[in-house]
């Protein structure tokens, strides 16, 4: 029997980490003492505890003592981190530290130092120099780099449950089930929308081709001539549906107007054609080929347009990055400065989006499929809200709600 | 190798009986030739087929002939049905001919006698005395009646395409998916409500506790106030939800305006509670205790009322049929008259009713799980809409649209 | 500002109780402080807290105090239970509490009285002569019946996890989805019942069509002949089916052997107007008509039937009780003494049976529909394994697993 | 009025082309007139139609022709195709005609050219020195290339129904449900792919992460070992998957053994880090460094693995081919010769090999996801079968059909 002695901060009672970190060590089969615990007596106060654990073997305390790092637990001698050296280019040594999208420090010569980005999947660079700490992915890699191994030395910071009871997102902190009312809560997100504006937040969208399959894109189009949206994530595919509506007024062919005609899909390589032609997406609007649209909208109101390809894209269309690796660099720089993103009806993209996004980052999934939205939104706790609804409604109330506050 | 002559009429092509007939005769084996064959030269025109069929065995014929009956295909040389007498109340005599929603007519002495009603899952009795033959139920059947048994002498018409092309519903015979446009089929709906309810059709409802849930209960109670709506079919649970939602602004105990504070099942049973002790929803209205809700608009404007009970509810709620073979007597008779359903949300009530109805009864089914609405519309070809989508912008766009042409 | 102290006990940490009661007071846009807390400092240990709650009005208070009540928390001073008087047959008094299923306690004159059964959905009757507390439904108060009234007096025991690790089904404890492995859990399921079997556990099976549809009747069997099933809870359609199997070897006119036969709805009628004519099932199977299937299997092991109806039935077959509030009374019943439930591919029939179950009753939950299965296991909590799979290949692992291990 | 003549040939009837063709002049508002027919009064017998069509201007007849080419309507007088040149490399001349998958002739110089391969989505360029027709993509066309524009002098051979009466996929044709039978199918697709395999056929799997994850792989590594898989088409989180259990025995920190670990996300990298270090699938198993898993199992067995990649993949392993456009060049190679592909639990990457597919490859979809199923198999209409289960009891039971037949 082996034991380390582990410490827990903060709100570590009704953000449920205190019950967590216990329910860890029961699951693994370990045992707990708790030493001391200091409860907070009002609601803003924080917590402490310091709980003793006991493990079969080394081995299995030492893999559930990574367990309880994170979610926030500290070992108590405090120990520096350990580093290692990338054996080639593209590759990290064995036993390297993977992080977690929570904030993580890491402890040299008696010091804290923050990792950044908050960065999910990634490995821990340590600049000697500079004394910084990096999240790096694969291809950030060179050989030789001090690359941080095991998991000592490490803290990482749970999310916590704010204070104050004004946030929507750790309110509903859930999804909304088709079934469920959702008028109030989109109301609330055009509130949410208002104030990140107004205090110079940056919204993002991921897009998903049944917006313009559905007709919601006039409405997409409101919230940008609005000015709600600063970035947009979408694939190939979205873009080349909003061409071939904005060009020949069809969806795969078929006319929104009457929805009867059916079948059809020529328009699409038509559509990609155009724009392959003239060379790219603002070429078509600054020569007013396209003159209409979600991409047409963004390209006059400044939007960012953020396009990346899959295996199933025809074209594709110019400003696409094929290359998956690539395209991640890219989304990551977009995503950086980003406080709010709202995914609607776009799963694959909508969890690459959600993989990259610190913890702090507000998220709004719509989605007509429960499990997907479910999927998009895990990885926000206290910070995300899903809607289990169709896309148009959606995009019409949230923007009919925003336009009648215009300020 | 035996072999039978049938014959085809009508719009045999393009409404795919042909195919369907020779799809059957291949799928079960067995060989054709088309002996005759007389195709419309125009749109309009009835088609004619006389076609031989043969297979391995009588049985495998008969068999098949069965089939090829219920698409329309009528045997050549024309025999009366054969009669049996039921053994006991309650049951019929084996090798019962079991009827489908189709129109059918029995020859008996040379003349063909329609069957009515025409419903699905029913054997066919004849009454020697009238010279006429009902559809019947197990429970409608007493020893000694007289009942079809066999094929023979049993003719089916089934349901033909119109020539027309102003059909909304054989236009789209088809679900409509989430990432589909919807506003101009929701509008072509309202028109058809329009035209039937000038024509003195009935339109019936079927309501399941989604409406309520999602607030587009104040949609539907338009639709009523504008005597869109002639009867209403739901279940325990969806009156009871109504009735809390009027009385205590809640359901389940969530409060649909703010829409933060879940949990609560007392108000549920609350609800249930007070209607139980003023005696029925109609006293609860006429007590003014009840003053607002479906429920309520539909008691104000004489909408039939029928609510059948389930093995999940509470209560009931005076009024709920809570013998399920009762219930079907009275959805039936409900039924009757009824030319255009609605099925919203409600999957086991639009199962039972979409069960009861004829072919010609035109079927609308919205709800937000694709293979719910497949279920619901299967047993009406040509003649039922399903869109997949919420039911809250659903109403709330037909209601829009209904409002906007009052006349 | 209004406050009140309530105490908490148990394993309240890391049953989640204390952080759940936070969180509501929170969520209630109410204040905490922390009076006294004593967490054990083991794993066996129990805990205790002592928490001063204050809310705006005391109306709000009120409200809080009675959510808190449902997740355990007692109130300090300790007051008797209030009572009123039903004013007729089959209505409450206003106010009526509300029950849920877990174990539940009312104090009348400075005792404490345990409600029995743990039933959701219910009053609470007391009965002054022999001092007892007796949950009861609308169907079971009679005018002048003394019943609880408001929440003072009344003391709710929360489901708390087991401080030993050896029970898989809080182990478990959620949904495993269809892309996550399942055979270890499904032979933990099967040594989960020879241990109850063993103990003298009552196993109810909860059956729907699908079942018999895909195959997986002759599984179903065999756990019969192993007498591993006690109850067997289905509705008319399952039994229907099982007959039309038993008899004619189809499932709606389709050929389980070849699977190609598509079609045919005849035999379905045939078969339960086969057992309307000889009585019944039980009849059927000594009159060596009906010789094989689930019914038969039940028959000869002597397991209870409990057939109930729905709107959509045919028939119905003889036995089926056809009144769904008789047939609530006739599950309550039979579901009195069971320990184990095994919910396979029957959405309604499951949540009926969910409904009705105290809150220590383990439950496995079969379907294909993620949402399904959630549904059915949110009731149990820490006492449920939802599996998402086929019905089919669960039920052969399962008997297959028992088989191999056969006592 | 405009009108035209078509002529349709072949089994026009029964494999559903002629009413197809009427229902498109009916659903575009056009008029028909049917010159000519002769149906083939034997089962093998060929059909003759000849219609003249009719419609309000010559663009919509224009537009309908298309349709209708594309059903397999030849119009009358036989004009040669018409060409145009490429404006760009990657453009095509406005106008082009896009393919089907189906079979394509284009008549120059009034010779009829086959355009190859069968392709969905391309453009047909003619080689004047050559004489033959190629189906392009826009990466495939070079500035000045003559591409074929309008729709004259094309002819389209749709899909037609077998006329025996053996195999399964035009017999089955459609989806499984959940809760239909699949064990007599999944034997028939194992004499399927046997035959196939006798007969010099080439057998693909596309292969989704859920195969490792449910434990499944086993029995593909069983299928590879029989040598019925020739190629086996994935993404770069497949391969992760397979090699973190092969080198840790979990699935995302899962232990499949116990199924109760949950959690841990560490594996999965380092599984990708260790195949980075050593350099490819194929050296880590040369060095014996992976020795297990459906990968190592297709290096031993010369199965060809294409990898592709997506915008979530973490690595990526090295051998995946993470530019799209690359991928789809490099996944048509590999398709080009298969002739049965089974796709398992794997939609984005099925839709993407759907869609290379000529129409007389045969496919099997298994999936849990009903959507998912009827989107995979939709572009092979009479040589697909879709079920919708689970993938492990699937594989299972295909393994042990394939075994016990060995020959």
């Amino acid at each position: 029997m082996v034991s380390e002695t582990i410490e827990l901060r903060g709100h570590i009672i009704d953000s449920l980490i205190l019950p967590k970190v216990l329910d860890q060590i029961l699951t693994h089969g370990a045992n707990f003492k708790i030493v001391e615990i200091d409860i907070g007596k009002k609601r803003a106060d924080q917590s402490f505890a310091r709980i003793e654990v006991s493990a079969e073997t080394g081995e299995a305390l030492d893999e559930l003592i990574l367990r309880l790092r994170q979610q926030g637990a500290e070992v108590v001698e405090r120990a520096n981190a350990q580093l290692a050296t990338a054996p080639a280019d593209g590759v990290f040594p064995r036993d390297f530290y993977v992080t977690t999208n929570q904030q993580t420090f890491v402890r040299f010569d008696g010091k804290e130092i923050e990792v950044l980005p908050a960065m999910v999947n990634s490995a821990i660079a340590f600049d000697r120099k500079h004394g910084t700490a990096r999240a790096v992915k694969f291809f950030d890699v060179n050989k030789g780099d001090a690359i941080v191994v095991g998991h000592q030395g490490i803290r990482v910071v749970p999310v916590q449950r704010a204070t104050t009871h004004t946030d929507l997102f750790q309110f509903i902190n859930t999804t909304v089930d088709a079934d469920e009312p959702k008028s109030a809560i989109i109301r609330g997100i055009g509130d949410e929308l208002r104030r990140a504006r107004a205090a110079g937040g940056k919204i993002a969208i991921v897009a998903g081709p049944a917006i313009v399959r559905t007709g919601a894109g006039r409405h997409l189009v409101r919230l940008i001539e609005a000015r709600y949206i600063d970035r947009l994530f979408a694939g190939n595919l979205f873009a080349a549906y909003d061409v071939e509506r904005a060009l020949f007024g069809t969806s795969l062919g078929m006319n929104p107007d009457l929805a009867f005609a059916r079948g059809g899909h020529e328009n699409h390589l038509r559509a990609i054609n155009t724009i392959r032609e003239v060379g790219g997406i603002s070429a078509a609007v600054h020569q007013k080929i396209l003159t209409g649209g979600i991409l047409h909208a963004c390209v006059r109101h400044q939007v960012d347009i953020v396009l990346t390809g899959g295996i199933r894209d025809e074209g594709p269309i110019p400003g696409v990055t094929t290359d998956v690796i690539e395209a991640q660099k890219v989304m990551r720089t977009k995503l950086a400065d980003v406080t709010h993103v709202i995914m609607l009806a776009a799963l694959q993209h909508s969890l690459a989006v959600a993989g990259m996004l610190a913890t702090d980052v507000k998220t709004v999934c719509v989605d007509i499929d429960p499990p997907a939205v479910g999927r998009a939104i895990e990885h926000q706790p206290l910070q995300s809200i899903g809607l289990v609804t169709d896309v148009e409604p959606f995009l019409r109330e949230l923007a009919d709600c925003v336009a009648s506050r215009r300020d």
